[in-house]
């Protein structure tokens, strides 16, 4: 740690590598690891046994880096639960809760507000925006796109990958554009776009681009009508 | 620690914090956490990089507490895997198996003999029945009702919020009664009560009540036959 | 530890149990534990918080063992992320990449360079040939086989028991073959057979065998055409 910070709340066998810097009023739980790098704002709350400032391993198609590449930094407010990992190259905006369990990639943003899910992930070079729900065991892909007021059901899948690894091809993952909202379970294919307010079934296939203001369900989904 | 207990295997860097009660010939894991309030019983088994006894963070809309509120309660004969993480408030009954990377909420209850699948999530507020399996990475909504003899299939998911955060709504997980069975990545929607021995096939997207006695399958789930 | 090995860098509350052997230039993050009989290869990076060498625990169906059955064998060039937790009688061959939050079942083989991706499941039994993808938070049930150049998808699901805990049964998951792909979220039904080079679309439901170089989609599974 660079310095001793005030008010720190340290649990036990709790492992702060150098270069970390520490805010006012801050909690970390029992063998919690912050790593290299890692820059914790003032009030925030971190469980116990995770890992953060993880540094990506063996990533060789890894982007070129944004302004927070080399650390992860997570803002005033923020509350992270237990057995969470977070890699470097992150933002974490005020405000945000992170549940047991979920783990962070590289390069992502995660807006003022949110709530990232227990046990939900969220993959390299995604961008979440304000007061949005990723819900439990739901799944970000990497380069995906998700607008203010989003809502994410618990476990519902996203992939980036249209040759599911065979072709040369530019990943591109979902996005979700503001207020819409994914029933749980259901799966958004690579790169489609949800459009504004639209609201997706449970268990619903999004095979392509939906329109803004329907409720679509199926597999594949399709509209069953208009938002008025 | 209140006081040493009898036969104890602990493990290295395991922190027990106050007011933690131990049983007979319990064994824990090396850099387990064990918190404030956890009644452990005897002939527990408790893995490595577990967190038990979690207090809530940061949930304003959480209910009143029942009799176990403020403890959460192991009783004698349970094995618990690794990096696993239990909340306060929560009773898991005699020789229950909780598999590793499990994570189970507040006010739950879990009856004799179950099993919580490796890496599922039990949300806060639902109460399993005895001799229930919940598979791996299944996902149990908050105010779910398992009846006994319940099977979750791998993968299972569940939601409580029908309106996915936007209306004033009490929320409401699926009621799954005695003897049921769902197959592995099925959907349940929010309230559905799913009777007496029916089975749901995999990949099934339940939207509304089922008789029991029924198999059903499909998106949305539709009854194929009775079971006789 | 048998004997001190050569340029370890070891992190801080590493456990290291005895009859543990690891090779030169291993990294092993801090507070991981590594349990009794793991044997570990040369340029081996092993991230924080995991547990590796797991015994199983309360598993009475057990199968007899294979020849790595004692031991956990991580082989040279192995990287393992962060919060990993892998059994006993596992054998993780040279230059596998393991993900976070990802746990391995005993008696699993994992061929060379393959990836087992993030808080992914892979069960008992299991065997995953080589340079297989296994997305994140896909579910490899028990008694698999993954063939060479497998892609299973982001929260594929498999399930090996027909009827689900209620007959004696012989339990056998998926058959996969070699180079076939899963797209995201389609579940596989017990010891369903998919044949060489065929696609699976996301969110699909195979309930029965499939020939190969077809392309099928859909609740159940339907071919859509052959690939030439």
């Amino acid at each position: 740690m660079d310095k001793t910070p005030k008010n720190i709340n340290l649990g036990k066998n709790v492992v702060i590598e150098k270069d970390v810097t520490i805010g006012e009023n801050v909690t970390i739980g029992h063998n919690t690891v912050i790593l290299r790098g890692t820059k914790i704002g003032n009030n925030v709350q971190i469980g116990a046994n995770c890992v953060l400032g993880i540094k990506p391993l063996g990533n060789n198609q890894m982007r070129k880096a944004d302004t927070y590449y080399n650390h992860l930094v997570i803002k005033d407010f923020v509350k992270i639960g237990n057995i969470v990992s977070i890699y470097l190259g992150t933002l974490i905006d005020k405000h945000v809760f992170i549940g047991d369990h979920a783990s962070i990639r590289e390069n992502v943003t995660v807006g003022e507000n949110s709530v990232i899910g227990r046990a939900s992930i969220i993959e390299l070079n995604s961008k979440i925006g304000e007061k949005c729900t990723i819900q439990t065991l739901a799944y970000v892909t990497g380069d995906s796109i998700l607008e203010n007021n989003v809502f994410i059901g618990p476990c519902v899948s996203m992939s980036n990958d249209k040759y599911m690894g065979v072709h040369p091809y530019k990943l591109k993952g979902p996005h979700v554009k503001e207020g819409a909202k994914i029933g749980n379970n259901a799966s958004l294919l690579p790169s489609v776009t949800i459009g504004e307010g639209t609201i997706v079934g449970a268990g619903a296939v999004v095979t392509k681009n939906l329109e803004k203001k329907q409720i679509v369900a199926g597999v594949p989904a399709k509209k069953i009508k208009d938002i008025q």
